[in-house]
């Protein structure tokens, strides 16, 4: 097959939305629902058009663009929301090459009998309520609670933010009762890690993608003097917190190679130089690719967490913010891609992704897959983000065959 | 002597005192120049005024009541400003107990030879641009560089907190030209500390003050995505920090023992559940009653913190943000106190103050003692500050006889 994508137009879209949202404290703030992604969206949905595709929009702005077929559609896409101070890659590379694909189909009349959509899914950088707003509603699998209750990392509810926008809870809770039958779903997203680079592989075949926790932790201990109170009589939150990122992250180091945890808000009180802090809140991400791994994990932590508490004269606490289970790719949509590299020359490897990403909820409806290509020097979620364009043309490329071959 | 202060009038006038600048949300807060704290100046003139005493205020704000007399001054006092969500004890027992005990010997006639001053003095607590500030100001030795660049507590510059007060940066910096001579300076406060209570001693005679190093601490590495930054390949400066943060106190401890080490604030960047902290602001507090002590810290600490950001490959470096050196009591002081002490019959003992304090300050200018009356579970800085008020009794009782001794 010598179907070829427009790498000139594909960048071309990519530098174009780039331009929406920048930050002038550096990189892209484009979350969900914000103005800039009100704007982003009207740029999409023109471009969509122009693309002959026919829009539809889902309760949650998941935006599609479908090309007409028979039977259960053949999807592929990503995001255009990013996290504050974030880059121009991570969501609009597989949105926009998606979109030059059906591109490409359309204008060269390639054979597809499947219909054909293209999707941009809204909040996957979880912005709003936690990850995956959008593919969860479009899925069935958003927690209402959380989306009632929950505060956003604005500060305000979720009700609050849509109050300026089109979109409503009620919409949002609905958005999947329209859901098509889905034959396979392709993403492709660049790596956000150092893997393929260091192995100078131009594309990576996503064979499993990691489940996470999202933990909201607290230790408990007494504000004191810090000039009157002894070490002996202290009950340091904060000195405890120090004790378990440490620990915890032996533990998952020694325990479980390849398995990641990682503490990275942490807020102290009262936080003032001659207190001794009495509270400390933070945040607790651990991710495996393996279940199992995953289950220890939430098994002991809570418990070097508590062991460490009882010690120093704290109480230990949590809630789950978010969980996402591990999700193995079908061999078939691996398969495909495997051969469609080797019979094209594209040097390539199969990796699992550490992060996770809208094609693991996608999982849950029909066979998901992803192709990754390389990140410059693994840097993501900063402004530094970076592709090296040929990586991009050939990834879409791959794509593009993916989406021929699955909806023949 | 029997001379003897109203414990019902002191009482009262703390309690008058505790209901101006009440937080909502638990506690006192008034900072200087909030506000509170000039409705709480308006109060204390009025105080001081009703007792007879000539009134003083200089460009710094710190409110003199004066007794004439002969020679150079004997001044008690201490500070009516509190740290947010503070207590009532804190600061303004030292005043009022000094207001007191001027009023019974204003009534009562009793000999005094030289004046008799009772001040307070502005933003002790350091809610401006670092402690003492009033007392730095009298004693001319405040650091105009931080005042002028400084920002406040508030986030906002000095300069701008005090466009809604009558006070300057002019009048702040010249304070000092007024200072009469001093014969010497007692101030009366709350331990803030277990050990009174846990020796049950009515009497503290401070023998020393520890000196003080407030540092601003920096770990910078670099921010990567929780999900897909492999252990071996994280620059977490948090987790710099946490190791620091333990191995600090051990030294502290083990090597200085009766010294002091506190990280009290922390802000992690970029602070996101799924990133790798790129950096870590903090603040370090260090104390010790011996210079030798605060000298060998001073040389470690930054030594420490420098190996272990070169382990985990990050960069350490600091601002000193204050400093105060320790200072010893006179023994004249601490002996007439003594002496006072065992002719009454009340139990006391001799400790450092491992708080800073005004006294401290105005060991600069003249001799400078200290009496501390307990405090209940040795909380301060909280909203459950409490003392016993037969302790005050004692405590105001010592103040005026030695008061009396040193005006004699």
């Amino acid at each position: 097959m010598d179907a070829r994508i427009n790498l000139e137009r594909l960048r071309s879209d990519l530098e174009d939305l780039a331009k929406i949202g920048r930050d002038p404290q550096g990189g892209i703030s484009r979350p969900s629902f914000s103005r800039a992604d009100l704007e982003a969206r009207d740029w999409l949905r023109k471009r969509f058009a122009d693309a002959g595709l026919t829009l539809r929009e889902d309760g949650a702005g998941n935006i599609f663009g479908r090309m007409e077929g028979e039977g259960a559609v053949v999807m592929t896409g990503s995001h255009i929301d990013s996290v504050l101070h974030g880059g121009m890659f991570d969501g609009p590379a597989g949105v926009l090459a998606g979109l030059e694909c059906l591109r490409v189909i359309q204008e060269s009349g390639l054979p597809h009998r499947r219909p054909l959509e293209v999707v941009s899914f809204t909040d996957e950088e979880g912005n709003l309520t936690g990850d995956f707003l959008g593919s969860r509603a479009f899925t069935g699998t958003l927690d209402r609670d959380i989306l009632e209750k929950g505060v956003t990392a604005f500060g305000h509810p979720l009700e609050e933010i849509l109050k300026g926008t089109p979109y409503t809870l009620g919409g949002i809770l609905s958005a999947g009762e329209l859901r098509p039958e889905i034959e396979a779903f392709v993403e492709l997203h660049i790596e956000q890690g150092p893997v393929l680079e260091t192995e100078e592989k131009t594309i990576g075949i996503v064979d499993r993608i990691a489940g996470k926790n999202d933990w909201l932790g607290v230790f408990r201990g007494q504000a004191g003097h810090a000039g009157t109170t002894p070490f002996e009589l202290r009950r340091d939150a904060f000195l405890g917190l120090a004790d378990f990122a440490l620990r915890a992250t032996q533990y998952v180091a020694a325990e479980h190679y390849g398995s990641m945890l990682t503490v990275g808000r942490a807020a102290l009180q009262p936080g003032a130089f001659s207190i001794v802090p009495g509270r400390v809140d933070f945040t607790l991400d651990f991710r495996s690719a393996s279940k199992d791994s995953l289950r220890d994990m939430e098994t002991h932590l809570p418990e070097l967490a508590r062991d460490i508490a009882a010690t120093r004269g704290l109480e230990f606490s949590y809630s789950v913010a978010d969980h996402t289970d591990p999700v193995l790719i079908p061999d078939r949509l691996t398969g495909m891609m495997k051969e469609i590299c080797e019979s094209e020359g594209w040097s390539h490897m199969t990796l699992p992704s550490g992060a996770g990403h809208d094609a693991q909820i996608l999982a849950e409806v029909t066979d998901s897959s992803m192709i990754f290509i390389p990140t410059v020097d693994g840097i993501s979620h900063a402004p530094e983000e970076n592709i090296l364009w040929d990586d991009l043309k050939t990834g879409a490329d791959l794509l593009l065959q993916t989406l021929l071959k699955l909806a023949e």
